[in-house]
């Protein structure tokens, strides 16, 4: 029987949320986000809209008009991008090192692309020229690349991809999603034609709005699939000549018309999620990108001194990490998921599992955004410590903690 | 140059909303999002999850075991469902009365259905022998349909389509974003197999969540284009038979999945918007559903009243209005937007404006969710007059208000 007493506000338990993301919102996020509501064509929502394309063009390092927010999860940044640019039977080379190059190939095959990988083991990146020599035995019409897979804590190079992209007339797209903000990305620069992001990483957010950048050559392969709505369609309307693209909430020729000067009505922008959106960008370039970036760097620099101090050992290439987050290998003396629930359930600690091939091999710590923090990284190497002490793994008891700290030291943090 | 000093924290003006939507949010909903963010499979986010799935059962008055969100705004629910319950080349029949109607072939269209319409003149809605004339002619696969259309004001009636599609062997959908918690809507009694929804009207709540229900019917229709995403597939996945849903977002599927007690990973939900949707849900079912329905055509009739007291024309059927939005014909003497303008500036009261063949003909006025309260309804009514009278429109001075104040008396409220 149904009883509305049963269901009370709100309150969730406080956790440090030290896993690979979600992580806890910076309080400021979620105080703008408490914002009372606007209307949709309020000119101060429309101005806060040109507000936020301002500001995540500094994020991605870019001049690209078309910078803005796709309103769902970080996938649904993903998925609007590789609809509105492949199209069906395109030829697309995903380079696959961990599950979310899996997604990239499962979004492209919905798509209907012709979808070829290439692989490394789980926990190696690809060279350039890995990358080149595929290009050019495939001969793709787009390079999708993820730049961190959480999945396997690792960090593909990508700043020498757009000139081969370029040298073999392939348009070029990274996911962004679990590096954005936290380690160099050079959209511009690099070479980049489109780059998805997500706010609940190092972005310090919810998730739930994805920041995307696209080039004026992707606006254009965009732009020749135009497909204008029926109910808001006028005479002066034309269609492109490409193949329409197969989503309309996705479409993001829509979406550009619906951000840019016309203002065409397309979804009602999600107003709360755009507050977020903006005010983690905004704090972002407060502290400045690159010391932002430079903070991500010492703080999981600290967290593999500690666990390495810790006498426990990293997973994959630690030169082509992450900065926000590590693999730790699971000592076979204990059970992965006993001492992840003790942390949880005594120390209110969240760190992470894994998929697929690590499952039950590695854990995954965070150190992103709001909680790439000398406290939060301290606290989380001691609670570690004294999980594992308690289940019986002797580790060099009180080194990891020296470990770490002498990282801060050296640092004069 | 950029100068992220210019950048000054979220702080929109006070707006009182009486559009058609987005509305005010209801502050309960605002502070619930503010609440910190937990793990994505925290028992307790997953409780939450769960207890979401309850509160919208009740709302949709449904059984229905797939009683979920889309993480997106309104339109995402509903494209979420038609990709997953459409296959290309399906026969749709969608009854259009308004531009959401033309929004449903849109979306049709871009899922590779055959579209068939009938249509009426903006301002009616069908008879329930229209619609069945049309499904014997056209035999479609599912019919879809709007219950409130906000672009006419106009409210279908649905109670006795699912008898009609049951007899033909048709899916019933319907989009009741406009409506849903201000207008009566029976998901099992009316027999329907989906219904999409959105928070940013009569809940009180922000775009870019969409609740939605499946029935048993729709699940089996959905399960049987199933399609595990490769990177976390195991031996025992096995894809359906019909075609696959194309796209990785908004296949239902998978989301059912990520609902259910399997928990497979799709996207990461987005946190806040979920507390906003609980909280949405909550505040209605204390006043309890019926009670809160009662308010909304409490206020729209009183807002009837006002509106005609003021000698100005309301637009369409009244009998088939949606209780929480009207349509006001525009005054030939005044200019529409001059006094939409002189509301927003002067009085900081938004109204709205009209879209297609009825743009600069009517003005929409909005009395729903947080908004559907007397004071709103007075104050916009006093603010309209006076401002119509500074634009030299005469109207019978306070008999607007009188005719309002009357419909509140008669109920004691």
């Amino acid at each position: 029987m149904f009883d509305i007493q049963h269901f009370t506000q709100i309150n969730p338990p406080h956790r440090l949320l030290m896993g690979p993301g979600p992580i806890n919102a910076d309080p400021r996020v979620l105080r703008a986000m408490a914002s009372q509501l606007i209307g949709q064509y309020d000119p101060v929502m429309t101005g806060y809209m040109n507000e936020v394309m301002v500001l995540y063009r500094e994020l991605f390092r870019t001049q690209n008009r078309w910078t803005m927010l796709v309103d769902g999860t970080s996938r649904s940044g993903i998925e609007a991008i590789l609809l509105s640019a492949i199209r069906p039977g395109d030829k697309v080379l995903v380079p696959v090192f961990g599950r979310f190059g899996h997604l990239l190939c499962e979004i492209a095959r919905r798509c209907r692309a012709e979808v070829h990988t290439i692989e490394v083991p789980w926990g190696e990146v690809f060279t350039p020229d890995q990358i080149e020599d595929a290009i050019k035995t495939v001969k793709p019409r787009l390079l999708l690349t993820v730049q961190g897979d959480t999945s396997t804590t690792m960090l593909q190079p990508l700043a020498e991809l757009g000139e081969i992209c370029r040298r073999h007339g392939v348009l070029f797209y990274t996911d962004a999603t679990a590096s954005f903000g936290g380690n160099v990305l050079e959209t511009d620069a690099w070479g980049l034609d489109a780059v998805s992001a997500g706010l609940q990483k190092c972005l310090g957010g919810p998730s739930g709005s994805s920041p995307i950048t696209l080039s004026a050559q992707m606006e254009e392969v965009i732009r020749r699939r135009k497909c204008v709505e029926e109910g808001i369609r006028t005479a002066e309307h034309q269609d492109g000549d490409d193949e329409m693209i197969y989503s309309n909430y996705f479409d993001l020729g829509m979406v550009m018309d619906y951000w840019g000067p016309e203002r065409l009505n397309h979804h009602t922008e999600a107003t709360s999620m755009l507050f977020a959106a903006r005010e983690c960008a905004r704090i972002i370039l407060e502290e400045g990108l690159d010391v932002g970036i430079a903070r991500h760097e010492l703080h999981g620099r600290a967290l593999v001194a500690g666990i390495q101090g810790m006498g426990l050992e990293t997973f994959g290439t630690l030169q082509h990490k992450m900065n926000n987050v590590l693999g730790v290998v699971i000592p076979s003396a204990v059970h992965g998921e006993e001492v992840r629930k003790m942390l949880l359930d005594d120390f209110h600690i969240e760190i992470g599992t894994s998929f697929g091939p690590l499952q039950g091999k590695i854990w995954r710590i965070g150190t992103m955004g709001y909680n790439a923090r000398k406290d939060c990284v301290l606290q989380t190497l001691t609670a570690l410590e004294a999980v594992l002490n308690r289940l019986g793994f002797k580790t060099t008891q009180g080194a990891a903690m020296q470990a770490a700290w002498d990282v801060y030291s050296q640092e004069n943090r």
